[in-house]
């Protein structure tokens, strides 16, 4: 039975509940390996918990709670929409200072109610942060509300119907506020899912997922969610955009692709139209074991670019594989050399059985071997990962991850380049890591690294771990990477927005914040300069 | 031999030498039919034909042309681009009234080229008109430059370089103003296809191709050009934007995707990367004949959704069918009853044998029978439409093709209120049109309807044109469908966008013109209000 929301850890990762202590191997390596002598302090209780005084007015806060039916301002609701689950967020949660939390948290029934809110909040010059399941690790909850006459949550909890399902179309009319496993029993119970597996999928939402241009853990098979979503309606400021009458239009730029990615730094997603598929009869997830992670590398790569199509393609490095996080339930047992592929197939029986035959040719012709039992295990702890990490940071460790992506013949430089710049900096710092990666998305033309990093905490861990990111960051663009393949920009990403789309990039998204939301009041502070 | 420019046609399609006379049976139909009796005097010839003066001031011309390595302002190079090959455009151009030509036409040879003249038309208020194959089809060439103080074209034709392939990632750095066949005989060398063959594939060029949003007829294999595109490089008045770090990134909104549409009116695209595979070793295109269009239809939803994925999926209806369209060698031969579809498969031999049989097996369910010949037809024939205006124009007819797309749920009813608008329309001037119709782009969500209309020409046929057309567009928007699936907005679909993405979205598109264009000399009037 999934938790209902005040159940959930309001300073770690979803249900305290799934949240299992550390194996003894772990701590072992944590001691041996990363010099961790002593656990930190439990993190500060949702009652102790200090946050930032309430700046919003009184009379504009009951203005405000008026437009819509469900509100909330007390101790608990403004503290479960403080930050976000990066580490660093989870870090400041968990220090028992005080933290800056909204205001007020509105709960809008419908697209009008929000359009009401923004147009108040505009008037009054009030900071809106969209939150849907509040699982951005990009500093996209934390807005630069100072300047502003407050800050208010916009909860899209209650927008979650399922409208409608158009079957010949393949389309699920949906609300934003819908939480990944939601939205996925509402839609199997018809026959379909979206196929959307990031590993945030428990806790997340659609419209996040949106806003994010998220990417699951099946992209290669069902595609990312910027690409399953077809129409999109939109409360901003300046009023409601609908956008998608086709699959595909030559009608101007496509600004379906504005709103994703904009972070609600352009308006509040209210409505999604997305593509769905039949839930598929068979789902096979295989392991196998390559000499390399080079050798690995080329053969995801001539499977996605000559088939047969895999639903899922990851491959860990020597160090991920080594470590068993790519298994999470064996973490630390350690044993499995080389690197490690998970290969995997939905669909009809046939057509599974089809393409998971023809994938074996390939695999076995560039030197794989299987590896039993890894492709379920693997599915059995695929949305572990944050739960690892509260428990890291428990034991005394900094853990965090990130992610970037560029064309096949870019990576190897790039991924020597992040792993170089995270182990100096950290080392430097005298702390040094842990370092692990794999391959998470591919595609014909590239591919996206994930990084998972450990080490002993410092005095000020959040200053630590900046320090190491912004090297980091400082790598991918040297090597041409991307900033970010699926966790978005946030406040975390913003500085090195310039390095990605150009200077010029960056005052054409200012543009069309000025002209949707010309006071600003829209998460000040995410994606472009406030 | 593929004819110089020079050779080629300056008021109608291509090669002279490829336009061959309408049959027998063609011109029995026409007077038969559409009660055509008269054809049309020959076109203007080019030396004939009147151009307006030039407008643009002598020294700033000279500055211009001291700018870029190549230019001409003489008679035949300002005829050869004026206008685009729309029916009203040729109607214009054959009329032998005085045409609106550019006042001069530069050839830049680098990107710091390109962006010296935008800076320079900047200054002095010179519209400037991107010029790569001149085939617009809605008016892209037809800028609205009273307001300045002349027009040039800025024709990328020295810009053809294919610079680099990149082998592992499969991509191609390729000059904007490569033509079709020119990029493939460059890519075919090294052993790669892009893959993208619209109609206007022999002329137009790959820059024209992504800002304008082609879609090939071998979209549903090798995808839309606009899916094609991963990086890109664009001279704009305020600087050069360079999009495009990873295959897919979540750094914010995708820019790539506002460039793409844009139809210069945001910058000069001056390189781009596109997506290449392997040449197939086997192309395979077979008829196949439907009883009905919804059962033809259906059965295309069937394939692209579950699969085998083909590489050409078309179905004419009965109308179509009936007249032989879809295999225009046969044009008016009759005799082919039902709806025939085209299912194309390109790949390896065994991939082609194993996807081709699949198929049979989905298309005979559905009650589909082969049509022996009609696939090896329609390739002779894919690019031959555009001549077969022409010649209908010489003989006094109008002819024009339109095109729209929405989900597969709408399309009956799409199909319906488009063919009524028309024939409404056309009737009600006198002239009763024939409606030819097929569903030309597939995908999961929805598809395209590509539409042919002939009647007899009235005493002002741009007038009688522009009128049908008119109907047709505010019947697809009371449809919900998209303005346009590949042709794009032009000057011609202009009034309609804020039908198609809202006021805001309109305004969202302005605001983005000003802050890369604020004096608006790129391709005024086209895509945004000027």
């Amino acid at each position: 039975m999934a938790p209902t929301r005040s159940e959930l850890s309001w300073s770690g990762w979803g249900d305290p509940a799934q949240a299992g202590p550390l194996s003894e191997e772990v701590h072992a390596l944590l001691r041996d390996a990363l010099g961790i002598t002593h656990a930190n302090p439990a993190p500060a209780s949702l009652d102790q918990v200090q946050l930032e005084p309430v700046r919003l007015d009184a009379e504009i806060a009951a203005a405000l709670r008026q437009l819509v039916g469900q509100s909330g301002s007390d101790h608990e609701m403004r503290a479960r929409h403080a930050l976000g689950r990066s580490t660093p967020d989870l870090l400041a949660l968990r220090a028992g200072t005080p933290l800056p939390a909204p205001d007020l948290v509105l709960m809008p029934g419908s697209h009008e109610e929000v359009l009401a809110v923004l147009d108040l909040c505009q008037a009054r010059r009030v900071a809106v942060v969209p939150f849907g399941g509040g699982t951005s690790v990009v500093g996209g909850l934390r807005p630069a509300a100072a300047a502003f006459a407050g800050a208010i949550a916009l909860d899209l909890r209650r927008l979650d119907r399922l409208r409608r399902v158009d079957v010949e179309s393949r389309l699920a009319y949906v609300g934003p506020g819908l939480r990944g496993p939601d939205a996925e029993a509402l839609l199997n119970e018809r026959g379909y899912t979206i196929g959307h597996f990031p590993q945030s999928f428990e806790y997340a939402t659609l419209g996040g997922f949106a806003a994010a241009r998220s990417s699951g853990q099946a992209s290669a098979g069902y595609g990312r969610f910027d690409e399953l979503v077809v129409g999109l309606r939109v409360a901003t400021p300046s009023g409601t955009l609908e956008l998608g009458r086709a699959p595909r239009s030559a009608a101007g730029p496509d600004l379906r692709q504005l709103i994703l990615g904009s972070e609600g730094a352009f308006g509040v997603i209210t409505d999604l139209t997305v593509q769905v598929r039949p839930v598929p009869a068979v789902r096979r997830y295989d392991g196998w074991r390559f000499d390399s992670f080079a050798s690995g590398g080329a053969a995801l790569r001539r499977l996605v670019q000559d088939g047969p199509r895999a639903t899922v393609l990851r491959l860990s490095d020597e160090a991920e594989t080594a470590l068993g996080l790519a298994r999470p339930e064996r973490l630390g047992s350690g044993g499995d050399g080389g690197c490690l592929a998970i290969v995997g197939f939905e669909g009809t029986a046939a057509d599974v059985r089809d393409r998971r035959d023809a994938a074996e040719t390939v695999l076995r012709a560039a030197g794989a071997t299987p590896v039993p039992e890894a492709g379920p295990d693997w599915e059995h702890g695929r949305f572990r990962g944050p739960y690892l990490r509260d428990a890291l940071l428990d034991a005394g460790a900094l853990a965090e991850t990130l992610e970037t992506a560029c064309f096949w013949s870019g990576l190897p430089g790039l991924y020597r380049a992040v792993g170089d710049a995270l182990r100096e900096s950290l080392t430097a710092q005298g702390t040094p890591p842990v370092i692990l990666c794999h391959i998470s998305h591919v595609y014909a033309a590239g591919a996206s690294l994930y990084f998972t990093v450990a080490c002993a905490q410092r005095e000020d861990p959040i200053a630590q771990w900046r320090a190491a990111k912004a090297a980091a960051m400082t790598a991918i663009q040297a090597a041409g990477g991307s900033i970010s393949h699926h966790h978005g920009v946030g406040r975390d990403h913003a500085p090195w927005l310039a390095g990605e789309i150009g200077e010029l990039g960056v005052a054409i998204l200012s543009a069309i914040k000025r002209e949707i939301d010309p006071a600003g009041v829209l998460n000040p502070g995410i994606l472009v300069p406030s």
